[in-house]
């Protein structure tokens, strides 16, 4: 008696009842059957649930969340292999809840993590999912790559991130003036030992290699501990450290092979430039600080915004820079178009050092909507960054217990 | 057994029962009767989806969506000329969805389009569908203005962005003193070729000849393959074209006529004024760059907020100017009320050049004032202008793919 | 057989079905008889709407906004004379729909309006119902005060506009070296027609006069023709109009009377400060600028904020400021605690003029933290003041025209 | 007759109909027994409520909330002791009438509080439950803690106010030159009463002790009737009290000893450290100023916030100021990479003094760039601080009056 009488639905079709705690849905068993594989989809875990009271499958479920998994199978037909269905959360349903239920219809999992992953949740993942299988690999990669397994391992942590501070500070410390003796300056006569000697009697650079010492033994064991060598090598955490290293060893060689740098030449700024990448060593406590992890993330995944807001500034910096030109061409503070450009930044920053700043009414009407016009244009993708930073902050913590497959019980 | 017995409704008017996948709506047969071109109000049609167990229409579709359509007919005898009857989409539905379900209960194209407008969405639109019809004009104008539409097409759009970045390039150096030799200058006798010969040894001159060329190439060949020379004539793109063009040619004639610049000559300063619009190059990279055109959008959307801004800092500017001024009469950066403006300006916009500071104790109460004034006044007019922003760029990437009409069938 | 066999409901208290398109709502009898005005109150109104079959009263209308009709009548018994029910809009139903809605269950007028206020909404005013009832009276009141009532309002409203701006002009350039001539100087001797004709050799006081005579003009003839003169003197916009105009006055019979002013005298800084009252002339626009009204609302609704806001500015310029001064007392830029609160302010809100700057390393650290505590304490109150001044701004645009009452029809 | 067919559902489990004024809700009758002491899971008290008449239970209340009292019994069979079951607020309903649904269906007062603070509302609290019950005990407790108990304790309160910014006063000013005796300075010869007299004779000293006099007197006579001692002493406003009184007896007693300070001596530093304890008064008015308790509570709850912000800023630093050091290596402004850290700050906080400022091209490059990514690192934390101050703020204003336990009864 289910069957319509209308033309277009197959004559076998059959109309279901759906009664979920009291709210009824009703749909063609065709529609359900579209996934086969889930609870409602297959008729013979769906028959557990028969009340041939009323003539209906009754569930003691969440209502509100069955609209949302309701919704999937109707949608199913529209899906192609260009725009797969997806489970849509209803909007006033908690996640942690709507996984409940997607887990108890028994949805799949590539539909359920898609759907968390909308919502910028993740399911807990076991942390030690690729250890390394065999000892001592094993132990060596807890105690240097999870703090948290052993009171040792979180005591090698704190050595490692002061180590890197020490070598930071070093880095400060060695360029200020009564400090900064290079170890490379005259030093080219003598034997080995007695450049090394000179070279350590700078004390800063007996504690930078005290650090390098330190680096090196941490890379070295970890990379003999790490499960897999080639996916080490392409770690982008490993290469900083690899980086960070480089500058001593060039340093080092060049004591022990008696180079002298003279002023200006170019092997003096190769030197002077390769000594500026350690610095890097700064990114080396990304590692160790989940912020700084995430707040580069965002910054990746912000690059178009940031590439739209440099373009606005340069745009804006030509437009207004030589209106300004040709309104105040005979300032003592710029004396071409490019020469304003200083000007045109400081100013749509609000900086306003005052080293440069118009003195003719034109000039200062020039630069009072230079101001207003920088406020807004930077205003612009502030609200993407800062959307894009939370997003990832909150999926850091936004982490639900996974739940195993329930077995369908009417009572539940 | 359907009519009511009350005395409002004619009594030819029936109550009909829509079942919406188990969730069940009534109304009048008159309600549904009022848009007789859609799928539920034409008798015929529904008819289809009837079924006589439970004296209903039964339909395996959106239940949620429903809601905002079955609102669409009991809204339409409110509707006037002047405020014509509003689809408007259910908060929880997602927009792509909602509209297959506007689709398939076959509503009009217009209520459709102005519901996805309000939404900030658009709907996909043949990119090429004003296309000149005969060749070689088509070819042509894919070429110039389709950049992915082939590889030329890029190369030649890869062209055009560079030899703009270019003119402007030799805009800006022309300022820099040793590069600002005019070529207006000592240029008085001579034949035409002994003055152009004379013009040409300055290199950015001949740089700039060849943009120039390039852009007059680009426009020509443009207009002659424009499938429409009227419509082609009022694009704003194409008028930034030719005004950044004319300042060449007065040059490029004064030379041929041999005019010399008096300084401080009207002639002079109208010259000046008209080289000032080859600044205009740099609004034609809104042909190519999609971020300049939503900024100029949202601009113009914006200038209600910014007429406000202005007028609230003007207000502001009189009302502390003059009280600082009475504040701080002999102060030696400011000697008359509207003396005090670039003060305010600059201190409301929280610049602060430090060319002008209030130094007695009342000027300085006044100075903190305004600026936590203008930081107020500053932050108000900025969510509108952000918000609108916002609307066109999404509005730019919110794009669903047209549907074809669904034949209606009772199984969906 | 509606009625219930448990105890506590009263025997005669019959349960009622409501049909509201096919969403069935049942109730107590007695609960709609709260409010026996309103439609579903009155047992002889509702009466109309009943079909026999299903016992039930039916209603062809709009089903989300009858949750929130439905709970005002059961919320009825929690309203006390300190906590009035209130109608509450569900999220979801569109404003203007549910304006229509409680008009057809024929709510208490003020009942709507509480609910249209809650919601930033205000219902269209005949903007014409407070006009005098007299000749000329009425004529006069709308040339003057409706500028949209005739192209002559228009024109007296745009030259009220002018007059403002250029009198605001005056008192600026009339603080300009050269155009400061006060008319008081040496203007002892002589009879009152040769002191009138000394002051009126300088322009800017014939220009100022002209203003006068306007304003006067204007505010004589609005007093004359205004419906209720005790509402008009009451009126802040008046009082601005009056103030405005005394210290011409002042300045006209000091001139008639011989005054002369001798520099530092009480009376030379009296006569200073109620001159200094003309700049409470750009207050006037506010009669004409919408901007101006809503803007300042907004600021008396957001005094609390604001006053918060000064506070916080107080406690950190006098924590940070004697911090500051502990860590660099021998600084030239300040000799006490309160000498650096000028630094602490500039500082805070990031204006950094550079007239004051710690020069020492415990100051910059004192400023640094001082300059991110200023960032944080200044944007606490930030989204309060923008959310007032979209309040504000929102009720003066969403009006939502007034509906007569409709005559309840059942079929609608 | 209303017991399932199929096998899991325990065969003496009946599904019960719940009848909320209209919308139906169904579930197993052990779902509701799992709160046994709630309306529904008492089967005599939900009896009440029975109606034969549809074998269900009907009760008039508010559809929308029993959506989240359903909820709540459904998901008590996921409930841990590390997750407990938690009551959440459909978003659809105000808090206060979800409140009145909860106290009806009786759920567990525990169950209500977490519910409401969850929504940043708290319950109406008798704020006079902890006072002292002896006497004079009690009426001296009302007077110097409740304001608003009667008029002679807002006098108190006011009086209190006055003098704690009459001593920041006498703090601030006694820093200016010509105010700045030291009482301790050649103070070292004579009796102790001369030593007092030759104090007294300074003005500043003589309030200062009066407001010190005042101090003690209150703390005292709170002390004194302070219903629980311990919590007193425990109280972090009267250790502000004790550590802000502390410094005057310091000074006081090396008067009388007879010390005189060295300039330069470490004794000499540490009275003028101790000294600037007396700042801490500062926080005294936090006692009466509500916004300065949801202020430093809000700061206390952002510290992640911060120490995220300061651990950026000081990576953006180190980075910036290494770049532009080697940028511009010879700049007046900088000698060193720690000599750049203030230029860093200055510049990412857009302050922007003109103290230093890069000179080369390089330099001004970096600069710019240092800004950009200064206004953006600045931008990030602010969402989450001024989110924490609306919170505390908002549940500081949203109290909602406790309901009574109401009497079930069907009529509602
Ligand atoms: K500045
Ligand atoms: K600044």
């Amino acid at each position: 008696p289910e069957s319509p009488l209308g033309p277009p639905p197959p004559s076998e079709d059959r109309r279901l009842r759906l009664n979920i705690s009291g709210m009824i849905f009703q749909t063609w068993e065709s529609t359900l059957n579209r996934y086969p594989n889930t609870l409602l989809g297959d008729p013979a875990r769906r028959a557990t649930f028969y009340c041939p009271d009323g003539d209906e499958y009754f569930f003691d479920r969440h209502r509100p969340s069955f609209e949302g998994i309701f919704r999937f199978y109707q949608r199913a037909h529209k899906a192609t292999a260009d725009r797969p269905n997806k489970m849509e959360r209803p909007l006033s349903v908690p996640v942690d809840i709507f996984y409940a239920e997607m887990k108890f219809f028994d949805m799949d999992e590539d539909v359920i993590k898609q759907c968390l992953e909308d919502e910028w949740y993740s399911l807990e993942e076991d942390p030690y999912a690729d250890l390394p299988t065999r000892e001592p690999h094993r132990s060596i990669w807890l105690l240097f790559d999870y703090p948290e397994s052993s009171f040792a391992a979180k005591v090698i942590a704190v050595i490692s991130v002061s180590v890197i501070f020490l070598s930071i500070a070093v880095f400060c410390v060695g360029t200020i003036p009564g400090f900064d003796t290079d170890p490379l300056d005259s030093n080219a006569n003598g034997t080995v030992l007695e450049k090394l000697d000179r070279a350590y009697q700078d004390q800063l650079f007996c504690v930078e290699t005290f650090c390098i010492i330190w680096f090196c033994f941490e890379l070295v064991i970890r990379f003999y501990a790490s499960p897999n060598k080639c996916s080490f090598m392409k770690d982008i955490m490993n290469i900083f450290d690899i980086v960070a290293i480089a500058p001593f060893f060039v340093d080092f060689f060049m004591i022990v092979g008696g180079f002298e740098l003279q002023h200006g030449s170019s092997t003096s700024v190769f030197v002077r430039v390769l000594r500026l990448f350690r610095i890097f060593r700064i990114l080396k406590l990304s590692r160790h600080v989940k912020g700084l992890q995430v707040g580069g993330r965002a910054l990746i995944e912000s690059t178009g915004a940031f590439i739209l807001l440099i373009f606005f500034i340069c745009v804006a910096m030509t437009l207004f820079g030589s209106i300004l030109f040709f309104a105040e061409p005979n300032s003592p503070n710029w004396d071409s178009i490019p020469g304003t450009f200083w000007y045109i930044i400081v100013t749509m920053t609000t900086v306003g050092y005052g080293d440069v700043y118009p003195t003719s009414i034109g000039g200062k009407l020039i630069g009072g909507v230079t101001v207003i016009c920088g406020i807004f244009t930077l205003s612009l993708p502030s609200p993407a960054i800062v959307t894009n930073f939370n997003k990832y902050w909150e999926m850091s913590k936004n982490v639900i217990p996974t739940l195993d497959k329930e077995e369908p019980s009417g009572g539940v």
